[in-house]
């Protein structure tokens, strides 16, 4: 008998169906069991009847089945308005115990809110049986399937990178090293380099969803020794404009996708609007940003820090981009190049042709277009003091290159703004920190 | 002026169109200059007519300007049957150049026939230039894209998994140390424990594709040591031929859908057929493949090999699949258990349930049903003398977990059988081995 997904069973009532799932709950009550089962499509309500004769085994195996077993389950399915779950009813004919929980659960993962989360880390096969963290990682995957096809509906090729690399490149201090036979390699901070080996090898527009590795000893809600990046480059671009336009597309056009699909539930489970943005996004000069953050909010920073924006300041562009543009959204510009990574282009006042793009006050993406430019990216680097280690990659610019510009995004970073979750500790499927390598 | 790609502009006669690329080839006439430009969609030709006043400029430019060089130009496309190369030829109004090649190529990356591999593989960005390397990446995006598709449309979610370990698991021999602060870490060589998780965490269905890592020191046409894996596993199964079944709908519709949008010009760059097969795939017990080889072809190995397939078994087992059904695919099951990972289930006789599939000769895949009740996986764990390492994996087990499955798909692999290509140095963007770290 076929296996029905319980998020499915309104299409069968009246049926022989069999179902599977955990024993989320069980009431044992004088005439009748009422036993809760749950799979990752929803709950349904199983009811046995003490008084059916037929029910007598089914009775003593429910007696004494601990919660969090799993069952796999045989009967008839009846629409019953009585039944506060879902309206409907299981009468079963078969109970199968097909695992059985062997001890108490370390906490009860119904209600996270007095668990420690490091306790909830240390058992993430239990924390992750909670509704929300369970149905946030379907949101997940399904953001990333309509950036990724949003992408194959433009030509772009996803790609496989090599995460051990021969040389500790852009910036050795935060690379992890791996002993590689008798040698070192190294661990890929970011695809950048390989992406731009992709365009320099003539594929044209391409893209990668892959781990990073940073050994930054840091521990904040943004930070993780091991992410998700989710890598986009492409070829033929006129300046850095195109880059954030395709960016903007992609993010809305994956947006509605996802709330067609998920935007009510969402709202349900996390108490979240999906809002689905309109293209071009607003774009506002850094030096502009910090004028109008004073006029209008009275924040002052001293001019030293105003070569990035500050947390408070990405913070406060939030409230600024929702009461100038009506936007969630703000890509910010103009940042000066000598604090940004020597594969960006800038312009001849030094000015960065790049963006980073904030979200309800946070920072999702950097995004640039790159130096394509054999004798530029040579100088860039040499100001940088880069010597050997990114020789490799200069050679790519040797013999042609397409003029050309990409973005990251951090899928565990979009995914804690765009639910609202307070760290990425909680939206990675398992964090990675200095002090966390398990389980 | 928006830009075009090559391949589309039959779509565009009579009409000014800017397309960018790589200057391909030029031929220089006395009273014609024909440039040839190439990017990821195709090629097309530009005449530039030496008689024509205004086109000074640009024959200028022509003249001094290196193959490989990258340019812009803008003209009117006309409809030139005379020209061999799609019939269709550019006659420019202004050429950009964005990029010069400064020095010869190491090689002609248009015929490889006489270029040693390793010189490719040293400059790999110059190698997929080659018309035949660049597009198996297309193919291969396209392929991974469709068994994506496939497994979204069932219900599944895909996850990404930790690669940074805090104890060597599985087979510690091969394993990659990290230096983590101050402590090891270690590189993941499949993410098996922790699609686990996702099960024994309610999640259902899931899936990754995803780096694993293998420190073997060997050197064959299909073991590299990192490769990127397509990972599935799912809940609720009834026995391993769930997997296999899952297993082969997945692979015939991405085959289909991929021999609609790129089967005529695989057989055209590749020679090879892409073929649809049917479902299900036909099953042999491992014995009666090594009686049937015997039998029709004479093949006979010692019983001690008989507990795997050899190289040559597998390569006859192609043979014996098209001859007895027709097929390029076949399950190979009933494998004893003790050469296989402790996490297989296995019958009352000790029988793995579980299966290889051996698409053209090669193993592409090992599937199994998984051993998820917690009595019966510390008792497998404990037989191969696994301990301490192990400990955090067999906790996922003890709080109820459904019955389940999987399986792994080698992605270079499958592209090297696909486009029958002889090995995966070729099919991974940039092969990693134990002699080669670079680029």
């Amino acid at each position: 008998m076929k296996h029905i997904n319980i998020g499915e069973l309104k299409n069968y009532y009246n049926q022989e169906v069999t179902i599977s799932g955990f024993v989320d709950n069980i009431r044992n009550l004088q005439w009748v069991q009422f036993v809760i089962i749950r799979d990752a499509t929803g709950k349904v309500q199983v009811t046995i009847e003490k008084s059916v004769e037929e029910n007598k085994k089914m009775i003593e195996i429910i007696d004494t089945l601990p919660l969090e077993s799993t069952v796999k389950i045989t009967g008839k399915l009846l629409e019953s308005p009585k039944v506060k779950l879902n309206g409907m009813e299981l009468i079963p004919t078969n109970i199968e115990v097909t695992s059985e929980s062997k001890e108490e659960l370390p906490f009860n993962f119904k209600d996270l809110s007095n668990v420690n989360l490091d306790t909830r880390l240390d058992y993430r096969f239990i924390d992750l049986r909670n509704e929300k963290n369970n149905f946030m990682f379907k949101v997940q995957s399904t953001l990333i399937r309509y950036m990724r096809e949003y992408l194959y509906n433009h030509d772009f090729t996803e790609i496989h990178t090599p995460k051990l690399l021969g040389a500790a490149s852009e910036s050795g201090s935060e690379v992890f090293e791996v002993k590689y036979f008798n040698r070192s390699a190294y661990l890929a901070q970011s695809p950048q380099f390989y992406k731009q080996m992709a365009i320099a090898s003539g594929m044209g527009n391409v893209f990668e969803v892959a781990p990073c590795f940073r050994a930054e000893n840091s521990n904040t809600s943004r930070h993780a020794t091991e992410f998700t990046s989710f890598d986009v480059e492409f070829s033929y671009i006129n300046d850095f404009t195109d880059v954030m336009n395709l960016e903007a597309e992609m993010l809305t056009y994956a947006l509605e996708k996802l709330k067609e699909k998920y935007g009510e539930k969402i709202k349900e489970v996390f108490g979240v609007e999906v809002v689905v943005p309109t293209t071009p996004f607003p774009t506002m000069k850094l030096r502009d940003i910090y004028q109008e953050l004073e006029e209008r909010y009275g924040y002052k920073v001293d001019e030293s820090e105003k070569t990035d924006l500050t947390t408070e300041a990405e913070r406060l562009s939030y409230k600024l981009a929702q009461e100038k543009f009506n936007s969630e959204f703000m890509f910010v510009t103009d940042y000066p190049a000598e604090k940004r990574a020597f594969y960006h282009m800038r312009n001849s006042e030094g000015v960065l042709q790049g963006y980073d793009l904030i979200w309800r006050g946070v920072e999702i993406t950097s995004g640039a277009q790159r130096e394509h430019r054999y004798e530029e990216i040579c100088k860039n680097a040499k100001e940088k003091g880069l010597g050997e280690d990114v020789k490799f990659y200069l050679n790519f610019f040797k013999y042609g290159c397409p003029p050309h510009g990409g973005f990251a995004i951090g899928v565990d970073r979009l995914t804690m703004l765009l639910l609202n979750i307070p760290s990425v500790k909680e939206t990675q499927f398992l964090f990675r920190g200095p002090n966390r390598l398990n389980p």
